[in-house]
């Protein structure tokens, strides 16, 4: 009888317990012997003594091309953290037929709701209609909606489709929103294949009274919302900022909130926490503010463990992982989300 | 030739302009003659005049039996303001085939998609962590969270299962939550078409994590959900209360909520405009607070014209209407909505 | 306390058992003391002595207005056959407030699931190509598909948007076809809610590669579907005719099929049984032949029960009733579909 | 200015017009200069001359590792007929970091339609009562359905959860069947994921109406639904063979059905043609045959040619494809599914 086999958990700033609940620990137990380093990044002499013999790394270790060379067993590495960073060499793990895998897809559900009843929020103006009423400044009825419309019909724009931006469609539907979408790594099929209309980014931005913002920030793209872009959006517009605050033009969207001319709401930030002065603050009545909140959830950091846990067992038995995303080596040297600090 | 059939147009609260835009207007037009009292209610000699030749009443015209006797070409009453009065003899209205009509739906889609935004707010805690960032005491992602839980896939209870029941029912199929109903009036099978479980009160309450009060006021359901039946919904419940205030026994609504047992989304109060020293006004950071203004929207209004015109379209060619609800004799006496006094 | 409410049961040619599963009997004898007659319709005599005590009857039997007048206590009428019949006096009825009322969508379900499939059937060959193959005539891969086309996007037309036509709808939604309707006695608004075009009858037929028809026989559409307007339809297009036969010009439709033109599914005939030489026998390959069954279903006939016990308990509470369909007088006079001499 | 990349297309037993409209053509032109071998198998002395230039390569070539060191500009292989073969070195095509596509999906949605078609043909007798009608022995109205009964709500089972079996599932999803799923690559969570209930085969088969068989053959299941297995499934139970014939033991399969106590409709078969004298022939009026055929239809051929080009496009860009499916080097070594012939 082999072995059972070798897996090294070092998931900082992520803790095995808040990605596993415990049944989803008790499966990951099951599947072999663990080496866990929780408190601190596993040591490298602890690290190298171990890696020969590792089937499976769950975490967001170094692995240079030496060190996966004397990996000889590694099948698959699982970025807990959920963002692809430059510390590995993607080329050599290909070469090696080596997955890795991130369940970046365990955010969006919570990340999708936030974003709709945020939308709606602006569209029907219900935090501010609330704020009014704190205040004692409240108005009733039809005079209490000024400058609201509905969100149901209303056209919707998605920047980005990746699993957020159909996560985020997929709660749409009943709503009947016509969407357009923008994805300059996705074939037009694909987003038709969900029921949208693929579209210039102009296009998009122009025609949509509701856009999420919901790109990635790779090399090439910072700042691509820049102040003619979102000079482009109707007046009365809603933009939802809900990826990273380094794809839009941070003090033009500001200066447009400010105006009174559309709002917004805003989940990234281009420093968390935010100066106390950060203008951002005194925006005025069109901003809805979430401190990068919106995927910091229990809920979704426990799917983080029961989508590598799934995937662990299926690489085990010598099958390809369903819910992980796969690196690929080109993308992955593109991306260049700032990893959270810590959640 | 027959003359084109009288329309009399009667609608305050409600005024034509409010109600129709150009192109129902033009359609409502091209059915007949119409003779509109907007300024101020018909006048009860013009009324009594016109009424022998009209075939259609839109308003909410006092209509005793005598009345109605000398209304001879009568067909169809719409009652624009969307609550049935007990100004009307319904029983005469059924002996002489004449339609009672009101276009109730129209509100439900406004309503619906706000209380689904509201519902989330309070589950994700998004309009308290606005108020938190905007005081310059934001935290920022899991501790923003603290006692948030995802509303996704969470149990639903809705009280009350008409127009509006069914409205947000059908938002939140992709949020798939499971869904129980408890609505005296309907059938166990109706409930169960609509892929939710029917439940009796205390199930609902006891069971939901997010309750939305969709029930209208009856003469014998007032203040059905007492203390008692408040206490039923477990710690950190959501609930929702978009009807009608006198549903709830409000005093012991806002208790529960400022205990910070469970939150609440009020749309409705006891009195409007509220009482500057109301104490929900200070019932904390579980309440959001919207001044009867989720059904206001002009989109919702324009809707109640065009339902009343096709359904005067069909009634004029002898179908009978698709779009409005019936006026049911029985229970047309006891409903106790007080209607809007001006929208 | 009160006696318990009487009901007849007079349902020829229905039987109690046929409509009422176990569960449905014991629901309905709970209700009341039931009088029933299944044998034979209720003698006169009976009926006349039971009448002026019953709440309830179910059954088609004659009430014309001298007999409803003796039915003091009478609050609702179920027709178990399903096709209003001019035996009653519907005027009457609705001046006593007395419900007339009729589970017609009892069929729809599963005629709807019959329509679909015959529908794909003759887009994609599939019985043609059964036929083949028991011949040993059958090719293979594209060989085999000549003259088939892929239903899913196909444009479909419903000539008919009743509860018929409202199933099918609903199970073609992820089959993405456009649907086009024709109902000359809905508003437009209707059609659009279900995610549907309206459009009169001629562009219906043209623009469509499949068409149910679904309408009702009435005074005055008796063959409406004509030579003309079969023409219209696309070559190669194809035709369900699941309603009455009487909507449509047979000898014509036969004529079409029997070209090669289009292709048909017919489950309703001129006569039924259909005479051993009708020429619709022999009209080939195109036509898929179905004898008066999609509906004939036990679990349909179970449905009958279900919506009319559950209509009649709220009947009984003082509610009006939510799963039947209530005759209107003025249509109840106008439809003359044949009921079923027995199923 | 860089040349136009070099696009060898050589994709036999398909050809360059069965796969591509015309717009695809013209989008495959723009992408580069086309080396075209349609009539036979690009010759050898051809292919190597041109492979050190080619960046994409359309066709099931032999690719052994030596070939592929020559080809060094080469990004990707698409095997357009959409079986893995084992004649490309798909560990050398990893280490190069060449993608190894197949648009397998492109068979799915027309073969799923036809399947739900036939299954609801299995379950309601359309076929076999067209049948009794074409010989003059057909009954009407319950008579005509004895045997039948309802799929809507009946429960599924899906043997197979790859591409087809989701695009089956989504048909399902109006017609309200609970659905099981048995499929050892996938986790529960993705099965889940998608409103079925995974569970283990015997399970599946013994709980399930309607069985869809969709499971590719592989090296280690050939025949696993044996006599066992088939015995099973409920009485009067459906089944659907769509996949391959090779997962049956098609000798029990054929006996099951003769015997009368299961349907079966079956698009593959373990020769074809099928000799004339094959017992299923005569298995009598409990199957429903189809000669290879569900999947034959230009427009999924052409589907093929959509989905090659637009992940061509992408591959060209530097970006992943989104729409073929990738060859898992560990799998597709498994996978024993026969190529087709010609289609």
């Amino acid at each position: 009888m082999s072995p059972q086999p070798l897996i090294l958990v070092d998931p900082l700033p992520r803790t095995l317990d808040s990605i596993c609940d415990a049944e989803t620990k008790a499966r990951l137990s099951a599947l072999g012997r663990l080496a866990v380093s929780e408190d601190r990044p596993m040591p490298d002499e602890e690290l190298e003594r171990l890696l020969p013999e590792a089937s499976i790394l769950i975490g967001q270790t170094d692995m240079p091309r030496a060190r996966l060379e004397r990996a000889k067993n590694l099948k698959a590495i699982f970025n807990v953290e959920t963002n692809f960073l430059p510390n590995i060499d993607y080329q050599a793990c290909q070469e090696r037929g080596i997955w890795v895998l991130s369940p970046t897809s365990a955010f969006a559900g919570v990340v999708a709701e936030s974003g709709v009843a945020m939308a709606i929020d602006l569209c029907r103006g219900i935090s501010a209609a609330d704020r009014a009423f704190r205040a004692g400044k409240e108005r009733y009825g039809l005079a209490a909606n000024e400058g609201c419309f509905q969100f149901s019909g209303a056209p919707v724009g998605l920047v980005g489709f990746g699993d957020l931006g159909r996560a985020v469609r997929a709660l749409l539907v009943p709503f009947r929103n016509p969407v357009t979408v923008h994805d300059p790594w996705l074939p037009d099929e694909l987003v038709r294949t969900h029921g949208c209309r693929p579209a210039p980014l102009d296009e998009v931005l122009a025609t949509s009274k509701v856009v999420f913002v919901l790109a990635s920030v790779t090399t090439t793209n910072q700042g691509f919302l820049g102040s003619r872009e979102l000079g482009l959006l109707p007046d009365g517009a809603a933009l939802l900022l809900l990826s990273r605050a380094a794809v839009v033009d941070f003090p033009a969207l500001v200066r447009e909130v400010r105006s009174g001319r559309i709002k917004a709401a805003i989940d990234v930030f281009p420093e968390e926490p935010l100066p106390a002065d950060h203008p951002v603050r005194t925006a005025g009545e069109g901003v809805l503010l979430s401190p990068h909140r919106t995927g910091a959830m229990p809920e979704a950091l426990q799917l983080i463990g029961r989508m590598t846990v799934a995937d662990a067992e299926l690489v085990l038995r010598g099958l390809p992982p369903q819910l992980c995303r796969r690196a690929d080596p080109a993308l992955a040297g593109r991306l260049r989300s700032k990893p959270v600090a810590k959640t």
